[in-house]
This record gives structure tokens, C-alpha cells and sequence, in this order.
């Protein structure tokens, strides 16, 4: 029997698994992802596309009920000995992966209101798992974790005190992906360089940016919540508070339809008014669209900029995610607008995804480096099982 | 008889003033401050510091009408020929200081509610002088109106296209402070520098950055409302929006109350719990104080790499208002973290506050310049009234 480590991205909507030969750096077995949760469920894997056969409206635990009889029944000589889950906020208290027992569920529990739109989500793929095989150990892999080596000024807020001390700070997110660049880092740009002062773009429909040095998060554009920082999908990014005072005083706005102009209706989608996938606005001729690219390119140069001065210069800049792997055009806008930091882009290698986009001359190298954070939270839960 | 302006920056609590011949650069006849209007209004100028001969509780009106009848018995040889008044929220309408009409007081009027904490005390300013010499041409110069250079990615944000439409933009502050600043750049930098890629930083109780090229504004640190960028005396600065739903939602503040907390609670005094100003802080040992200082100038520079980033580069840094002029400190902490952008401090010039900081070899030289914001009004005022 093969041992393997079941990872699962457990989001409102979706979930994304992948299962991984149980050993550091294992082979990864098999991936898929299934969407529309809730809404008719369909599972796109190596078979294709296809729709669940439950009832539309089952929800997290059905499906993953389902999933594991699919896997059990597809993987006759595969034996699951633990499971892996993404969970976005472990706040303060978890600087590092940990082995899920009754007391981390509380933990994780008591951070939701933290993160309301994917917590529980996460929560929900733990305890269906932990139903559906009670007997393997599940390890909670978290997006804030990372960035707990931020120093402290990197992490507070310049609010009254007791709100700092009672957990108001700047966690940041995307911490399983920027711990995967971190361990790809020595790879590419050699074991020296990768200790040295590098900014990562996660630039999919979430966004931020972070400034690492000797592979450790000293800086990022994310907060408190994923809403700060960079100009996102639908998300406002970095916005005067003002503007929700407003809202809500002036225009009338409650609580929750403020917020849902911020993270639903802003962003791409809101400055375009067409889309909040990249590759729909980088296909229109509207003027919108361009703007909205053009606002989105502008808004990482600014980040760029403030992550530089945190780690006063830079010698790399990496691009990852979505639009940072996939769009060669993206990268170039960001980095034709970083020569002054020593950038010298090397326009053909970008225009092919090479991973080098700079000259061999140019003083800060820019790359582009494929994130993979279901394999990140494989790595951690191996490690985490095998002590 | 001398022709003078009189120079009115009326605010919530304060008034301050001042009288300058009407010429371009004219003398400055005479300043003072009126302050603790309401509670027993004080007046400070050159005779020293009394209390108004009024009830207690009077307000802006009958202050006014007290230092009118007071300047017009000392200044038996003064004609005011003009009033100048500091208007912090010009919007997107007003690019220029403008002779006030009834059409521009309503438009100043309709943009209340983007400084409710200012605009209606500029307002009663110009009310109450408009009554006191109708005859007599007033001239509202806006703290906005230097930004409006700003290029349109500055000024938005990734918001629903309505909102931008309705005016949620970035307009920024201190603008006359800035547009003084500008004037003074050739004097110091020389003819040439000055129109290089300069950031300004105003460091007062209220904070903000500004990023000059061709000594026009092209980006700064303020918004929407004067609440975002940098950490100040009782202000958050930059700020996640979650943290205001979280605070209503989680904590059950109202809107007002979450407002106050960012507004008046937050800054430089919500970290140290001690005191919004500086000199506080700096005289203080507690490490509360030693944090919130470092805080200020983390903030700051980040702000300078954000700022540098919109120039692509930087030739010069300057600092004005109370604390970029008077603590050698705060400069040389913000100036040291920005060696790698090419500024080589001379930390003697700095400790005595000659206007040049940097060495001669200095790649980007730094420096602090006096920031004057009647001046500045009186010649907007001035340059106005004579065409």
C-alpha cells in the first residue's frame, strides 16, 4: 500500500484536494477540485468535468462524504494516514501548522469572526473529515502563520492599545503560498541570493505582496483582513477609512452592504464594471478595462515601493499566482515601472515565462516562480505527522 | 493708509490669523491665534496671551466681530483690502483658490460632508467676515487644490465607477502647505533640482507626504478624508477597512464611536496611551512612547518607497510643520532607514536644522524647509484680487 496525504482547500463554495505520496516531497497522486457547492456540485479532475450524483443543495459534508467513498473506491492500493487542511486565520497563536485536536478546533473557532467568509468553510472540511475518518490525524495549515515573523512594527496598527492587545493586527495572508516560494527560492535564484532581500507578487484573484528576507516575512500588504493592500479581483485594496464612514453616514449604507462594496462589488470588477478576472479585462478594448489593469499595475508599483523601503533595497522580485505565472503582459507593465530599483527586464524571457525575466546584468532579478499551496500543506503535514 | 489681507484659518476650537501687505511677498504685519473658542476663548499674538472680553460660550461669529473691532483700533494706518480663508475641502471643483460669490459658498457648503470636522468652521469664517465688511472681497484657497495636478490613477480608487463618479476620490491635504513648500524649492534645492522628483514630508499633528515632480503634485499619502496614510497625534493613518467592520460588527461600536476611535483615540497617542504629541513622547521613557515614535517613523518610511515608487526615483526629501521642522530626531531616525535610496545624512547640519541635511556626495539630498500656510494664503489671495 501506498501511503498518501489528503489535502484539502475547503472554501465557501469549493473545495480543491490533492493527494500526495506521504513523504517529504512525495509525489503528488492525484488533484481536482470541486465547485458550485450548494448549487448543483461538479468535481473536475483527470476524468474531466462532471456534475456529483447528490442532490443540488448538499453542502460540505455530503460532498466530502462523497469524495472520500470516490477516492477510497478510484485508490485501491493507496492508504490516506493523514489529512491536510488550509485555514486562514491562525491569529496570534499559531506561528506554525498544528496537529487539529478539540482544543485547536476551539482556536480556529474563536478566529471566524476574523476571517467570516473562510473560516468556517475551513472548519467544515475538518470536521467532515474528522467524521468520515475519525482514525487519521488532520493538521490545520495556516495563511497567517508566515508572516508571524513580521517584526512587531510591521504588525500593529496605530490604534488605542487595547485593541492591538486584543488582537487587531496585521496578519497577512497567502502564507501558504509565500512559504512554498520561500522553499522554491534557493532552487532558482541560488542558495546565496535567496537569503537576500525578495519581494513576492501573489497576484491571483486575491492579492498581495511580500517582503521576505533570509525567506522569512518581514512585511506584507494584507492586514487584518484580505481586504488591505493591492487592488484585487473584487476587493477594494488599500482605501481610506473615510470612505466607509461615508457609506454608511452619508449614502446611507448598512454594515454589511458597506462591506459588501469593499469585497464584492470593488476591485477589477468595480473599477471596470465588466469583470473581475484579469484575462476578461486584458481581452476588451473597453476604457474601463484598461483602467482598471492599469490601476491594478499601479497599485502593486506603490506596494512594490513600500516593501523595498521595509527592506531598505531589494535584490529580487518574484512573481507567482494566477496572473503573476500567467500573464506576461501584467508582469512587464509592474517591472517596466521598477527600472529606477535597478530592474533590467528581459523582454523575450518574460513574453515566454522563463523564469529569469531580467538580463543577467540587471541589479535586482525579477522571476516568476509557480506557487503550489496544496503541495506546501502536504510538505507541513508530513512533517508535522512524522514527529 | 497700507493695504493689507488679513489671513483667516478658522478652525473648530481655533483661529488663526494673520495681516500681510497686499503684494506679492508682502510684509507680515501681524499674527496671532485665537484659541478655546466656546469655552472661554484666549487670544495669543504679540501682546502676549489674554482672554477675550466675551461670555464664555461665544462662538466664531461674535470671536471675529471682537478681533475685527481689535484689529481695526491697533491698525489705525491698515486698510484690509482682502481676507484670504484656509478651506480645507475644495473637492474636485476647485483646482485654484476662488473669489468667494454665493455659488462658491454653496459649493463649499455641498462638500461638508467630505470634512465635516473642518468645513463648516472655515465656512462660519468667511460668513462671519462676509457680514462684519461686506464690502471687502474674500478668497478661499483649498487644501485640496494642489493634489488636483495629481494624475487620474492617483486619484482613484478600485471602487464601483459610481462612486468615483460621485467624487470618492483621493484628493489629499495640506495642500497649501505643499504649494508653499513648491514655491520655496527653487531658493534651496536650486532652479533646476527643485523641479525633480521631490518628496515632501509634512509631519505635524496632522501627517501626510507628498510626491512632487516638477514641483506639481503627483501623488500623496492623505485620501479621501484626512484619516489615511501616515500614523498621526490622534489618526490611524493607513488602516484595513476590516478592522472598522470588525469593530462594529464583533465589538458592537456605533459608527460615531468607531469613528472616534480611529479619529481622536488612535495615532500617536492610541500607541504610547500617553500623548499625541511628539515632545511628549520624545521626553518620555516608557517603552509605550519609545514604540509609538518608531511606529511614526515606520510608517514614514514606508511612505517615502511608496512615494519614490510613483516618481520612479527620488532627488530630494523635505521636511516641514511642527515635527519635520523641530526634531532633528524623528529626521535623522526617517533619513538613516533611507540610505539606500541614496541619501547620505549629515547628521552635524542635521542636529542643528540647517536647511540642507545631506552631504555634498549625497545622491538625494534631504532637507527642512520652514512651511508658512498664511503666506501662502495671502498670495493666492493677493494674486486673485489683482487680476
Amino acid at each position: 500500500m501506498t501511503k498518501a496525504i489528503l489535502v484539502l482547500n475547503s472554501g465557501s463554495s469549493s473545495i480543491k484536494y490533492g493527494l500526495f505520496k506521504a513523504e517529504p516531497g512525495g509525489e503528488k497522486l492525484m488533484r481536482g477540485v470541486i465547485e458550485r457547492i450548494g448549487a448543483g456540485a461538479e468535481i473536475e479532475d483527470t476524468r474531466g468535468r462532471m456534475s456529483l450524483p447528490l442532490p443540488e443543495t448538499a453542502g460540505h459534508m455530503k460532498v466530502l462524504q462523497w469524495l472520500a467513498a470516490d477516492l477510497l473506491e478510484r485508490l485501491e492500493d493507496v492508504e490516506i494516514v493523514a489529512a491536510g487542511h488550509r485555514v486562514v486565520h491562525g491569529g496570534h497563536e499559531f506561528g506554525h501548522s498544528a496537529l487539529v485536536n478539540p482544543e485547536v478546533i476551539g482556536q480556529i473557532l474563536e478566529l471566524s469572526p476574523l476571517a467570516p467568509a473562510h473560516q468556517p468553510h475551513n472548519l467544515a472540511g475538518i470536521a467532515a473529515l474528522g467524521q468520515i475518518w475519525p482514525e487519521i490525524p488532520q493538521v490545520a495549515c495556516f495563511d497567517t502563520a508566515f508572516h508571524q515573523t513580521q517584526p512587531r512594527l510591521a504588525q500593529i496598527y496605530a490604534l488605542p492599545r487595547a485593541l492591538t492587545e486584543e488582537g487587531v493586527l496585521r496578519y497577512g495572508f497567502h502564507g501558504l503560498s509565500y512559504d512554498y516560494i520561500a522553499s522554491q527560492l534557493p532552487k532558482h535564484l541560488g542558495a546565496g541570493a535567496a537569503e537576500g532581500r525578495v519581494i513576492v507578487l501573489h497576484l491571483g484573484h486575491g492579492a498581495s505582496v511580500c517582503a521576505m528576507h533570509g525567506r522569512k516575512s518581514v512585511a506584507t500588504s494584507m492586514g487584518f483582513t484580505a481586504l488591505d493592500g493591492l487592488v484585487m479581483g473584487k476587493r477594494c485594496g488599500d482605501i481610506d477609512p473615510g470612505v466607509i464612514f461615508y457609506l454608511m453616514r452619508d449614502k446611507g449604507l448598512s454594515l454589511v452592504e458597506a462591506e459588501a462594496v469593499v469585497s464584492n462589488e470593488a476591485g477589477l470588477l468595480g473599477v471596470s464594471g465588466i469583470s473581475s478576472d484579469m484575462r476578461d479585462l486584458q481581452s476588451s478594448d473597453a476604457p474601463e478595462a484598461k483602467e482598471a489593469i492599469d490601476l491594478f499595475v499601479y497599485s502593486a508599483v506603490k506596494q512594490i515601493g513600500s516593501m523595498a523601503a521595509t527592506l531598505e533595497g531589494v535584490d529580487a522580485i518574484v512573481f507567482t499566482a494566477g496572473i503573476g505565472e500567467n500573464s506576461p503582459e501584467i508582469r512587464r507593465k509592474i517591472l517596466e515601472r521598477c527600472c529606477w530599483l535597478g530592474v533590467d527586464l528581459d523582454v523575450s524571457a518574460n513574453a515566454i515565462g522563463r523564469p529569469c525575466l531580467t538580463t543577467p546584468q540587471s541589479r535586482v532579478s525579477g522571476w516568476v516562480i509557480r506557487t503550489d499551496e496544496e503541495r506546501e500543506i502536504s510538505e507541513q503535514t508530513c512533517a508535522l505527522i512524522s514527529k
